[in-house]
């Protein structure tokens, strides 16, 4: 559920004045990504999106993100780069945030990914990776090993209110995973939040890959892992399914030797992660919230689940 | 802020194949209307509104909001149809919801009308009364004159949680309304809840009017004061705007006499009205919700203005 910065006509207008887009024909808040509002714009001429910069997106890194939708288009990849304005300026002021204008791209997320589906999918990540091997900017993944143990802390004694005995199977796994993590994995940029959600499909075709605000420098193979719990599962964490999972991986193509033998530990801290930023907003959002919770519960499954099933990898 | 049935890309792709409109290539949930899950559905033809029908709306009721929009698009309103499939049907099953499918209106909603709109919008005011005087359907307004007391009774003590001595004053205003209501004003069917956010505007010119979901049988000149308190101040019911509240007037044009006299006591009524749905709502929903209360008080100001301000109907 998205949270939207009202944003009035004369904005959307004022906004299309600086670009040379046409005119403003309809423009309505759309519920899409989860942490920033978004705005279906349309002119007499094209259809757009527009995303404004909410809380959890740090202004600093609005660059990083700009220019590496620059780079994937430049590379054909199925992504909307930031629209320039008359004076070359692709981030914008609009309504007190800080916002980009996007080409719209066609497609529908797959809710319940088929085996075709999720092969495509894994073909885009592969597509993404080999495309940003050669991207020269860097951010670090503040959700990544070294940030696990300050954000359990930070959870603290309450994770028990989500699960007995949670906080101890947290501070277990971090202090696992932490001594265990491989260090000398092939790195480069990854978008790290490749959940169906964020891709649009026509058919078993992904005709585009949006919401890249968590991308960031980690290890290649974890992107394989994050969408793998993404797109393997029911929402719920339960019902591993074999065929998505093989065709995912078939789809993502070769590994190397030891990027394949670190994946059921990735998987393992993947699920860790979005346990604990899950628990962290289970925690911070009220029971009777008008909102839907994510239910962190449903990434302790994952989690088991890769913990009692090594050969996931060899399905 | 609306909440979203899910829906997934069968299920649009299985709605559009009741009808001949083409391939589905998009389909975004959009905030629009407040009581129903709405979607921008795109195929290669045109692009269309599906509404699912969520708490408020009777499954009864359906066919009265139908009927009605066919009656009111027939006669050139610029009112969207519910689409009807190959086997004639308007509403369909969808996400285990009642739900129909519109064509797409461009438009904007003013957020801060000017006379120019506000004169624009009266005259569709004037427009739906004509156009609907002739429509034979019946619907009872359960947010009416006799539904207020037992209103205000549910909300009960509670209220002066929301202000000091709010209760009391809730009390008085539904007896001085009851005991001075105009029986014999001419009636038909009014759209009863025509905010700005349920016009469409390009420029000065209406292009949609949507969210029929409240109409009803009642006053014609009620739906004139609905508008009228919502267009006519800043949302938090300060600041009223003489130039804006002539413009609406002048675009709706003559009143029967008896309606002019009765304006100020029916312009009261509407705010309690929304005082009332807003009080229950607020009072309803947890203060830490990450949805926005529409504030109660804000009508509160504007049935102080109206019983102020009587001359306001000759500014």
């Amino acid at each position: 559920m998205a949270v939207y910065t009202p944003v009035s006509a004369e904005e959307f207008a004022a906004l299309l004045a600086r670009y040379n887009l046409g005119e403003l024909r309809s423009a309505k808040g759309i519920a899409e990504g989860v942490e920033n509002s978004n705005f279906l714009v349309e002119t007499d001429r094209a259809r757009f999106v527009l995303t404004l910069y909410e809380r959890r997106v740090d202004e600093a890194d609005l660059p990083f993100f700009l220019q590496l939708l620059d780079h994937l288009a430049d590379r054909g990849l199925p992504v909307a780069r930031g629209l320039r304005d008359r004076g070359g300026r692709q981030v914008q002021r609009v309504a007190g945030r800080l916002g980009c204008l996007f080409p719209f791209l066609p497609g529908v997320s797959p809710t319940k990914p088929t085996p075709a589906q999720a092969q495509a999918a894994g073909a885009t990540l592969a597509a993404l990776r080999r495309e940003a091997a050669g991207f020269p900017g860097e951010r670090a993944n503040d959700l990544g090993p070294p940030g696990w143990a300050a954000l359990a802390a930070r959870c603290g004694e309450r994770l028990d209110e989500i699960a007995p005995g949670l906080r101890a199977q947290v501070d277990e796994e971090v202090a696992f995973l932490l001594a265990r993590w491989p260090a000398e994995l092939p790195r480069g940029v990854i978008h790290a939040d490749l959940f169906p959600d964020n891709v649009l499909m026509l058919g078993d075709t992904v005709t585009g890959v949006i919401d890249f605000y968590f991308a960031c420098t980690e290890v290649f193979a974890y992107d394989l892992v994050v969408s793998h719990a993404a797109w393997c599962f029911a929402l719920d964490g339960r019902g591993f399914d074999p065929a998505v999972s093989a065709a995912l991986l078939d789809g993502y193509g070769a590994l190397a030797i030891a990027e394949r033998a670190a994946l059921p530990l990735l998987a393992r801290g993947a699920c860790l992660r979005f346990l604990l930023t899950r628990a962290w907003d289970w925690l911070h959002t009220p029971a009777d919230a008008l909102v839907t919770r994510k239910d962190p519960l449903a990434y302790l499954r994952r989690l088991d689940f890769y913990a009692a099933n090594e050969q996931w990898i060899a399905a």
